[in-house]
């Protein structure tokens, strides 16, 4: 049997549960000090404060002689390993010219229409063999991992075609299989109009309905269906129909919502049982009712309402509204080309103005909740994932204070220390 | 002869010169493609464009056989190292239990009168030994290494007595000896009125200036003289005061200037001669023109904008009014708890709306000129000393537009690769 024994911890600090924590459940996190917690076969174990057992993986006369793997915490801070929500991890190519061209005031729409923006990127992704895909996609991986990453999720969107989506959706699946970090993977093939497609929505939308979700569902290649919901994109009816259209083919549902203009992607979103609602920059009240009504998560995305210079998401105000709040990257080309969970961390003190309780619990348990894994992760408790990060930090408040530093000092996926940065 | 060679570097990007550029000079940059750079004895020996020489370290059948080291940069961006000009890197403790008492709403004033704030860095600085402050900073400078920093200034000032503030200063000079990064030693003694002081401004005045002014330049612990202009804090008159009793003694001025209230600040940095006047946020015409006048730098501070919600200093102002824009880390316990240049870089055009290629210049050879070293450092040229950083970067664009990863794939100080991430 595979033992782990963490002991020495300074701070142990989680949210509890198998399910979204909303409301002011979700500032209420457990706190263990001088605590341990032991891990066999990869799932927690136990925990508890004090003397860590002497006795390690169950085996009589075992402990630190026995082959079972003891870490001294030195007296730092432990909390869950992070889930991040919502990424769009594969994709071939960057879009750092844009960079230079905004500066020097080139509009948007004409770094489009000259090729770049999202087409750039498309283009790119389809022009990039399996491999390609996936070694930059593992990249990325191995860096979120050392920065306390421990669950991902995956969008497909940027083939637009059925071959690139199918090649995108395997990439995210060997991916599942071959890197420490669980991945979780969601088919969004309504991401942006096809440029083959541009005078034809309709047959854009049926061949989406009638035949992408069928076939990924079909090869069980997606957990989830997701939609750009956004005027120019695609309208709340639009996105009805090809999420219910997911919904029948097995495939749970997220909206990308509220980002620019309110088009009513957050009330559709509670109304068609969605597990998460994101972006949700500009949610107006109905869908903040909305969504707490249905049970939807709201999945904030501020880095990259940091990297556009936009507003951040009304996170309080949904928090008091009963509903539950998940923070995550965004990790894209175009937006947010930063896949680094800490500065969510910071973001959501410094700009939401959440407690660093709140936003614990928001980057981990609300993140599993947001990607429907809250049953197996997510928190520090018996039978879950003993999947966690012990920080080079002496409580949970400095993790959210200091900014810039890789503050994850070794990350321990499945009750394997995976990634050792001290 | 000790001798680096790196070759097959796919973008050298450096300024050039041996002074602050100005105006549109801030954006002209140097761009070699296909490029190396042989180092000797610590400097710059030679670059150029093409097929690396055959010889290293000018023996001739020398090359990459005869124990002269040689780099593949594999394609790779490479950049003059970093030149962090303003940060607090000498102190005790951190702050992070404030994050946690802003968040509940209580005001900085009821913090500070609780003992907090500052009060509680100068309490935990003065409580702390040498080694303590050495061992604390020198933790600081390895991961600025590993961000690329090869030079940072450093202040004293969490100490406001004299004994605190020599044993600051003398870490200051320890760590110059021994870590790689160079260290340029500022006397702030006048950062805020010391607690024992609170009635008797002009004691601690006369302190400073009759005082603890000569000590320290007496003693050779300092190279700049600094002071905290700043409404509540010291004014124009009494920082002119401070700053000419440093000139008299040697030291040359620095100015913490129109932070959060414009009181004369800019104006008085071109007027006296500052090599740079800091922070900026609110800095009036008439500062700008008498900075531009002066040959005063502007060292810009845009993390401590982010991490305090403020707006950000006027930039592109700036270098059209002819004043050389640098930008740093303002690395401190309070305002920014961030020694990351990368995450500047990124503030600079995310936040300024300067150019890649201006951006590069503030944070090298214009972080050079402010802290007096432009003759040296700051650009990658013959002579000048081999400091450098090899970035997993193709082309200096991507610097600019990735956020929240640690680019450096190697740093090279004096000739020596001292950090490898990759």
């Amino acid at each position: 049997m595979a033992a782990l024994l963490v002991k020495n911890i300074g701070m142990l600090a989680t949210p509890e549960g198998r399910s979204a924590k909303r409301g002011k459940e979700q500032g209420r996190i457990r706190i263990l000090r001088n605590a341990w917690i032991l891990c066999e076969d990869g799932l927690i174990a136990g925990l508890g404060e004090g003397e860590a057992p002497a006795l390690c993986g169950g085996t009589p006369g075992g402990g630190d002689a026995s082959g079972c793997e003891v870490i001294d915490a030195g007296g730092r801070l432990v909390t869950p390993g992070l889930v991040d929500a919502h990424t769009h991890l594969i994709f071939g190519g960057w879009r750092q010219y844009e960079m230079e061209q905004k500066l020097k005031g080139v509009p948007y729409l004409d770094i489009l229409a000259s090729g770049g923006g999202i087409l750039s990127t498309v283009r790119a992704t389809r022009s990039a063999t399996e491999d390609e895909l996936y070694d930059k996609a593992k990249q990325a991986l191995d860096e979120m991992l050392s920065f306390g990453t421990t669950t991902c999720e995956a969008k497909s969107g940027y083939g637009l075609d059925e071959e690139t989506e199918l090649r995108m959706l395997r990439v995210i699946k060997r991916l599942n299989e071959d890197h420490p970090i669980d991945l979780v993977s969601t088919f969004l093939g309504a991401h942006a109009l096809p440029p083959e497609y541009k005078d034809d929505r309709e047959g854009f939308i049926s061949l989406l309905c009638d035949k992408a979700i069928p076939e990924v569902a079909n090869q069980g290649l997606a957990e989830y269906c997701d939609v750009f919901c956004e005027k120019g994109v695609f309208t709340a009816e639009e996105t009805r129909r090809i999420l219910l259209a997911g919904q029948r083919c097995g495939l749970k549902s997220k909206i990308h919502a509220d980002e620019i203009e309110a088009i009513g992607g957050s009330q559709l979103a509670g109304e068609i049982g969605a597990v998460s609602a994101e972006h949700l920059i500009v949610c107006p009240d109905e869908g903040i009712e909305s969504m707490a009504k249905g049970g939807t998560a709201a999945c904030l995305l501020p880095a990259t309402s940091f990297y556009l210079g936009a507003s951040f998401a009304p996170a309080r105000k949904m928090i008091d509204a009963g509903v539950a709040v998940a923070m995550a990257t965004d990790f894209n080309p175009g937006s947010c080309p930063c896949l680094n969970m800490q500065f969510v961390i910071n973001l959501g003190c410094l700009r939401y103005k959440l407690t660093p309780e709140e936003v614990l619990t928001a980057v981990t348990l609300n993140g599993a909740a947001a990607c429907g894994r809250a049953e197996s992760r997510g928190s520090i408790e018996p039978g879950k994932l003993a999947d966690f990060i012990i920080w080079d930090a002496p409580d949970l408040n400095y993790i959210c204070y200091r900014l810039g530093s890789n503050l994850a000092w070794q990350v321990v996926k499945s009750g394997i220390a995976v990634k050792k940065n001290g």
